[in-house]
């Protein structure tokens, strides 16, 4: 009996806790895991003689994904991409890089270092994303391991332990043994559904006991797991003290210290190393002559011939015909390009609203979270900045830079503040997590992807879905007239990931090839 | 009200379960994390003129961390190793490297390439071990991540889902589902200690909601936490079949997978990139020069000016006189070997039993694994080699080499095998979790701790303390007419890391430092 899963639930889930920091939490834990470890690249018929000429608007994943599978079928590709850069939301910040945000132009200044970079957009890997990784390891971009969960970072919340940043391990352990004392009660006196003989019953209270770490009467009193109090190795110690559930309860923190190593955050994650723009410029290397960057689609027509782009490149108007034409530019631009699209369709484009994301990035003198055992992972605040991300490489080298900001999706009170407003934010917010923050942070970039030039929005948000929400996911994934399809992560039932990119542009190229096979076997 | 910890209650638990496959999962999950982020390294008084002469039994890391810190502090120091490396139980097997396993010696065959090495000994360097990544840090020795917890690897055993391989993950998801449904209970049923207020109660079934994925109803009827039985991110998709606890409950993989993410083994942890050795070599770059290594102790008398040890080299006699001697020779050699150490001191020495272990490793000529969507992390199976490890470096290159068998403490059947049964065993015992093992595998290499020459024994062990044992323990953690120590991670509470090892050598520094420091004082 399986039953269906669609983006609804997820996204019921979502709505049920939206505007609370849980959000993450709650979607971490209903990460999707595709069925399948087999990239979906479709097996494309080879062109020989006969080309056929196909225009891609954006290089972001899913658009580079498109022209490299299409010219390595023999397909003529042009890339045309409004911004200097490739890679839309897979942006890494490095020494000298243009963050091009509206209105908050940065470049950023830190030291010219391989491992001092900040991943701005995407930044993790799971390992069930098997079409990031077929790419990756086609192109040759070199992987390592990424660290999310990490029980030796903090949880601060002005709402508990008076404010005092308490390690993870410490929130975990305890919150484990509450949980198993539960679990025990109900093996006691709750009504099960079916009865369990003795030997189940042993063998289920003895993993309730090792999942809570509970004494021998199956009671919580404190556990090991959460760090010693005092002593070592060589010495007696004793333990902290247990943490009552009740002064825990009050902090948005609790549900993903329980569910984020779950799903598509839990183990293992990975990132390109150097920085997760590596993965598009691995693309790049590939069909570097196909791309025009700054070139700024004006028009898009469908006509007899197939479709016809216009474009602005450096004050003048161009033109380029094709076959086809794959388009990820975000829909809530086709409003302001001129289309000749169905009414239903362009009506239906604008139903996609794009989320608000901030995040926020330093350079630190000293990499001093290593000095308080912190080796990669996220510490988790209520505060505006939310989490502090630390990195999974440059281990022991002088300098790191941290994510010291992620805000998503909750009013952007970052989006009316000056530059020197967000990373005062910043470094204040964070103090209430490492109290000597101020000391050795310096150089801050911030990103508001809702600013962003030509993006103006973070991954699309497809919201509580109804039928008539079904109905249009379907037509904006369909091709108009065989010869058009909108792409990227924005048609796909799980935004904001790489991998949901590269599959909307193995379907709409799946769905080109059966159409190209059935013109060649007509012909 | 913090309660004590000792080494006591960590045995009881073991000896609990002992004879079970679930001993690693428990010793895990009760891992001890130390109070302090900072390194034990003891503030030697340096000395100047007078030169004071150590002996140091043993290049394993307490010893090479005596002679470095010695060595640094202006003290003359002799290294007097057995074999023809240092390291001890931390050792990395690669191309050409000798394992001298008594009755089996081997050299590794596999291909001569950075990535391809195999940790035969100390595998994984968690974030709390401070002192282990301060002389990492302070030796140069590059760090990186390491899995263990991996979602995507797999559960085999042959008393559930008859014998076929099931991801962790949806181990861990059912598991859950089951748990947070008995929680569920608690809070309706149960007679909770304390009531809770209507919002707290509130919070704490949304969390329980969240743990287990449950339905509206606190119902668990599976979760795509689980994975996808069909579909992807660009059409709908089905969730995989919910899996009833009754049929995992006689796999004893359940208690690691349940508890493996907590304490030592839980994240995050780290490797020496290229290999764990690197660690001891870090030290032995700075005191080459002291080594002596072939150099076999045959004797061992406290004297009046001080310590005088005979050792064989090459068939020679030579003796040494020094003013201390640190001892980190595994105890039980300490019986064949002459000594004049007090009458209790030889019979308490005796006390402590070495483990056995057994560990087998093969250079696969694909990365098969990585295409069933594993990198890095452990599979479990009930079979004899009981667990499969998978590189977490040296990702999507052509070869990597796996641990293919990881046996500790159950009887030891590999021991009377030859070399080519206990390849033979791992092989087939492989392809129940992966049917296409054995095309894959080859240059099978294996060690048996405890018939290492040298070692004849994996780490020590401590049995269920008693106040005898604890008497056994301060008795051999003291000093011998305050110029001789036993060191190494046998005189620890917590025996087969590197940290304890270095922990025993830092508390022997700081013991024989307050001598020298009261010596000068009364000069």
């Amino acid at each position: 009996m399986s039953k269906p899963v669609t983006r609804r639930e997820f996204l019921n889930l979502i709505a049920a806790t939206s505007g609370t920091a849980a959000v993450l939490g709650i979607t971490s834990a209903l990460g999707m895991i595709p069925s399948s470890t087999q990239a979906s690249v479709p097996d494309l018929l080879k062109l020989s003689s006969q080309r056929k000429k196909a225009v891609i608007l954006g290089a972001g994943i899913a658009g580079l994904t498109v022209a490299y599978e299409l010219d390595k079928a023999g397909y003529d590709c042009t890339v045309l991409e409004a911004s200097h850069r490739a890679g839309g939301r897979v942006f890494t910040v490095r020494a000298g890089t243009l963050i091009d945000e509206i209105g908050n132009p940065q470049y950023c200044e830190w030291d010219d270092e391989p491992h001092l970079y900040f991943n701005a957009g995407a930044a993790r890997i799971p390992s069930t994303h098997s079409n990031v990784l077929h790419y990756c390891k086609e192109l040759g971009v070199d992987l390592e391991m990424f660290i999310n969960e990490n029980k030796a970072a903090w949880i601060q919340d002005d709402n508990i332990m008076g404010g005092k940043p308490i390690r993870n391990r410490e929130v975990s352990t305890n919150v484990r043994g509450f949980m198993a004392e539960l679990m025990a009660k109900a093996m006691k006196d709750g009504d099960l559904d079916q009865p369990f003989s003795d030997d189940e019953a042993g063998i289920i209270l003895g993993l309730i006991r090792t999942f809570g770490d509970l004494d021998a009467n199956m009671k919580y009193t404190g556990s090991t797991r959460a760090g010693y109090a005092s002593g070592d190795y060589v010495t007696h110690t004793t333990q902290h003290e247990m943490i009552k559930i009740r002064d825990l309860l009050q902090t948005n923190a609790l549900r993903g210290v329980i569910s984020d190593n779950e799903g598509e955050t839990g183990p293992m994650l990975m990132q390109a190393v150097g920085g997760n723009d590596r993965i598009p410029y691995g693309f790049v290397r590939q069909i570097e002559d196909k791309i025009k960057f700054r070139a700024l689609v004006t028009s898009v027509e469908l006509n007899d011939k197939g479709v016809t782009v216009e474009y602005d490149y450096d004050g003048q108007r161009h033109s380029i015909d094709a076959d086809y034409c794959f388009n990820s530019i975000p829909s809530h631009f086709m409003n302001g390009i001129k289309h000749n699209l169905p009414a239903q369709y362009a009506q239906d484009m604008k139903y996609i609203r794009r989320g608000t994301a901030m995040k926020g990035a330093f350079q630190a003198k000293e990499r001093f979270w290593e000095k308080e055992g912190i080796y990669g992972g996220i510490s988790w605040t209520n505060q505006g900045i939310r989490q502090i991300w630390y990195p999974a490489h440059g281990i022991h080298k002088q300098k790191g830079v941290i994510l010291a900001a992620y805000d998503y999706g909750n009013g952007m009170p970052f989006t009316r503040m000056t530059q020197e407003q967000r990373i005062e934010m910043m470094i204040s917010q964070g103090e209430k997590v490492h109290p000597d923050y101020r000391q050795y942070v310096e150089k801050g970039i911030t990103i508001a992807w809702h600013r962003m030039n030509h993006m103006l929005g973070c991954s699309a948000r497809w919201r509580v879905s109804t039928p008539e929400e079904e109905r249009i996911f379907a037509n904006l994934q369909a091709p108009v007239e065989g010869k058009y399809w909108c792409i990227g992560d924005q048609i796909s039932h799980h935004t904001a990931w790489m991998e949901s990119a590269i599959q909307s542009a193995h379907f709409a190229l799946a769905e080109l090839d059966r159409r190209v096979r059935a013109e060649v076997a007509s012909a």
